[in-house]
């Protein structure tokens, strides 16, 4: 899928809480207060206590914040949400405001004179902060961090996600974390850096070798840390969730210290306070935090940047140290993932299979396709969870980029359209996300043009070689070129990185005209163009490749490219042969030739036929 | 061409030169000098007088200095240059440095623990100099800038050249220098600017309509201006160039003065000092110069930039503020440019037709090929000047990217070879700049299967629309996608900016990896993928391009495309049809037809008849 995503709780709002929240700040002298959808790890999805924004508008987008000022307040929302957002906030309390093309701070600058308006510290960045402020600096208008006065108003809140943590085998992860501790100890002591402070759960879940269950979806664990320049860690997460044997695997040099420990850790950890003392586990293996202490100032909390900054530190600005060695896996990684690919794929092909008997029959919808597509995934016996929830959109509702269906939109699959199913699963050795667009009946030649010049932006992204430093955004061009020709486009990447059994969407990795980050080795990434047509069709490929060096070729000039991890047949009916070129047709014969004798082993019966079918040569 | 270039001038060098230049030094009390391949106006073609890197040294190369210290001279140079330097300097006298690996400053302050390092402030530009003090700033070693001692020992060092200036009719130009300089004026206000001084030739050319003879090839008048916020400007160029006439087309608005007074008219129109005031002329239209100024600090002389400061100015960095307008081509410019490339073309299927008669016969050499082609093209009658000395490497020859032809050099053409040809005009109405590569025989299977990916290369570029704002970076691997996947690619830029009747090298908008100038509707680029196998043979095919937006077509998204200048055809006996695509076919076909529609007015007898042969459909 590409990368955009949306809560699904169901809407619910109301002029009482709104009212609450302002006799709450009235209560405490304050003039307005900054609700966003973000956590404290400013992760895409968040927990149920974490849906503040949903909970006082009834947005329920995956993006945007609110601004409640006496006689107003602003629910900020980009391009993806103007529709959505009037159809789930009370506009008679509520102002949608066009994000970003109008920015907070300027809008706060327009509405309120003079005043003080208070955010959360723990659900904003220092560099979020710092914008605002900016816009604010001419202004009487000041921002407080303070405690969090929707929580206050907030009587059922559930409590934070209590998810069990687990071990991420060692096998799977291909490098122990002591080993990734130590080198990236090696990291800070060559920049002078004496710690880092962690605040993203994808970075604590590669660096210690765990998962969690924290959200929907994505198996991350809610924590801190603190990672020293001698390779000793603290991890800052519910104790609760860990059961002895995750306990120990952790280490002699990891300790695990209470979340609500965090903060006064740094400030005992300088020197700078002891009555935490008695807090702290026998065995904690460090005992002074001094800096420079490297810390990722667009995604930590601003209250982190606070503590450290008060504590007397030299704070360093920088990217998450994990986040790039994270997103560059290895030999072992990558074997694991692909076995996971290869058994998603045979689940794919049973529904693929089961969709091409069932759908000449009338009677599916939208909703019976998902549950059904699940039910394939799940007779595999490995499946941890879906990726993400499926997209299934029959007809027109596929040119909808982030549809997922509801009851009310469920819609039956007609004859003469197009499916698009864009699905993924969750496995303990790997992560996958893949798209198909299949044609129910005939879906007439206008549509196998456009699936075609998709098609072939797929095939060029999978066949590319290109030399070593090149970017995301050195190639995109090459996924868009046919449909550029024919006066079309996609209004998104052409591939998000994805994590090893971690989060479907991970970064710095991408495919986009906005990305500048150099590829390398064993970075995953999707290859997924589109071509949405409003009111008829949408398509959308995808396959998951990963980064690897050329095997040598021509010249032995160095270069990069792609290794295809996903391997599910295309739907021939919706290629016009005639379009492609000697290369591309080759590209596409081989694999499926591929995808056949890499499944046959895993299918049989009529599914196996229907594979030979949909893998025959073109 | 691709851009990059040699001079031509005879070596000749000698350490009688390097000696008198050290006793110079000694007498004014310097431990060092630094002779750049520069003039005062940083441009690619220098005139003889300041050829002073290659008096000294005897290095031709386009690029490079040398630094001469007591007991050490470094001509650095780049990659293109470290088999060539070793041939034309005295390695006895003269050390070759690897350049930019090893930069100037990191040298000198291992080659001189204290002393004073002089530089000509006329051939360096401010940021040059501020790169080279950062390096020196822990040392002993400082900068100082002083008259040119290498001009000081060169008894017959050439005079300023003095080619005459003549008047580019508004009618070519497509808008008067008066409108130029209102639309400049208000700019510099908008940005709160009070006046721009321009250093660059091809800026002050474009300003005022004028085009001049001071630099072989490219039509430039050396010359400073300084362009004030009411649109009046004062040209600062040797006024024995112009004649009665065109002072007159510079108007009112503009006085032109001679250029040993530009830097005293700075202290002057600033209030500073009076005694210049018999210099200036009785219309002399503005009477002071405040500050902030725009000046270019990458280009123009550092001398420049101390006078400003020196006269009390704030100086503002940014870019020539002609370039951007310059390299947008307005209708009349593209109109013109269009009928220039259709002469051409005519000249190109002349010398082709000649050379498919004459190749066969034997007794062709590439210095024979070369006349000929500028033959054809003084044939026209139209010929200003060639934009550049021709390339033309027949065989392995043509594998040598900067291969000029000389004496000792000179290839017969041979039979079962490739011949590269690269060349182009200055035309009053426009500049162009094509390459072909032609079989003089049958250069076998691997030439036309790599000519062929060549060619695809350029199409793609040829056929490409893209959105707005995308850069030559966005589109750069559209033309190497097929060599790529050969393992194959080519070692220059796809496409350079080329000038209306100006340098056939202009900046800013490039196709290449390092450009991130969004492409702007009316700049003319090259298009010119290539291929080169050492020792064996070279393949360049260039066609010049103008952006534009695109027609309407599909879903009528805001695109931008390339219009096609050049028409001349490809060499079919290189193309393996079989392995174009349906898209590509259609563009080569589609493209041939329309050479022949335009040129068969031109053309007549037996280039006519060779014309619809080259020009049929594959």
């Amino acid at each position: 899928m590409f990368q955009s995503f949306e809560s699904h709780a169901s809407p619910d709002q109301g002029p009482p809480r709104l009212a609450a929240l302002r006799a709450k700040l009235r209560e405490n002298g304050l003039s307005g207060f900054i609700v966003p959808r973000a956590d404290e790890h400013q992760g895409e999805y968040v927990a149920a206590r974490d849906e503040r924004l949903q909970w006082l508008t009834g947005f329920t987008g995956s993006a945007g914040f609110c601004i409640v000022l006496p006689d107003i307040a602003g629910v900020f929302i980009d391009g993806r949400y103007r529709v959505q957002v009037k159809t789930q906030v009370d506009l008679a309390h509520f102002t949608p405001v066009n994000w970003p093309e109008i920015q907070g701070g300027e809008w706060l600058a327009q509405h309120l004179t003079k005043g003080v308006v208070a955010y959360d510290p723990w659900l904003h960045t220092p560099k979020e902060i710092a914008k605002l402020q900016a816009a604010l600096d001419k202004t009487e208008v000041t921002l407080r961090p303070t405690a969090n006065h929707v929580d206050a108003i907030w009587p059922d809140q559930p409590g934070p996600p209590r998810g069990r943590a687990f071990i991420h085998p060692d096998h799977l992860a291909g490098e122990t974390s002591a080993a990734k501790r130590t080198r990236l100890a090696e990291v800070l002591r060559k920049a002078g850096q004496r710690a880092a402070v962690i605040t993203l759960p994808d970075s604590l879940c590669w660096l210690f070798n765990l998962r969690g269950a924290d959200v929907p979806r994505n198996p991350i664990l809610h924590g801190f840390a603190i990672l020293h320049d001698n390779g000793c860690a603290g991890l800052y997460a519910d104790t609760r969730k860990f059961d002895a044997e995750t306990i120990q695997q952790l280490g002699p040099d990891v300790t695990l210290v209470p979340p609500e420990n965090f903060l006064p850790t740094i400030y005992d950890l300088t020197g700078q306070l002891v009555f935490l003392q008695t807090f702290l586990p026998i065995h904690y293996p460090f005992y002074d935090l001094k800096g420079p202490v490297l810390l990722d100032m667009s995604s930590a909390p601003v209250i982190v940047h606070s503590a450290l900054v008060a504590a007397g530190l030299e704070v360093i600005d920088g990217d998450d140290p994990c986040r790039l060695p994270k997103a560059c896996k290895n030999a072992a990684e990558i074997a694991a993932t692909r076995e996971a690919h290869l058994r998603d794929g045979a689940a794919m092909a049973e529904f693929l299979r089961w969709l091409d008997e069932q759908a000449p029959k009338g009677g599916l919808t939208e909703i019976s396709v998902v549950q059904a597509l699940e039910g394939f995934r799940r007779a595999t016996n490995a499946l941890h969870d879906i990726s993400f929830d499926t997209i299934c959109g029959a007809g027109p509702n596929g040119a909808i980029m982030h549809y997922r269906v509801t009851e009310e939109t469920n819609r039956p699959v007609r004859q003469n359209e197009l499916l698009l199913v864009d699905s993924g699963a969750q496995y303990l050795d790997g992560t996958t996300d893949i798209t198909r667009t299949i044609a129910i009946g005939d879906p007439g030649q206008e549509a196998r043009e456009c699936y075609t010049r998709v098609l072939q932006g797929l095939i060029a992204i999978s066949r590319v070689r290109f030399p070593k430093g090149l970017a995301g955004r050195d190639i995109d061009a090459l996924a868009r070129f046919n449909l550029w020709v024919a006066g079309q486009d996609y209004d998104h990447g052409t591939g998000h990185g994805v994590g090893a059994f971690l989060s479907v969407h991970e970064g710095p990795q991408r495919i986009s005209r906005l990305s500048e980050v150099p590829l390398e080795p064993g970075m995953i990434l999707s290859n997924e163009p589109g071509y949405y047509r409003e009111g008829a069709f949408g398509i959308r490929l995808e396959n998951l490749i990963v980064v690897g060096t050329a095997l040598a070729l021509g010249d032995n000039r160095a270069q990069m490219s792609f290794e295809t991890l996903t391997f599910v047949p295309f739907d021939r009916r919706l290629i016009l042969t005639a379009e492609l070129s000697p290369g591309e047709r080759a590209w596409l014969d081989a694999y499926h030739a591929e995808v056949l004798e890499k499944l046959a082993a895993r299918v049989s019966g009529p599914t196996l036929e229907w594979l030979k079918g949909a893998c025959a040569p073109i």
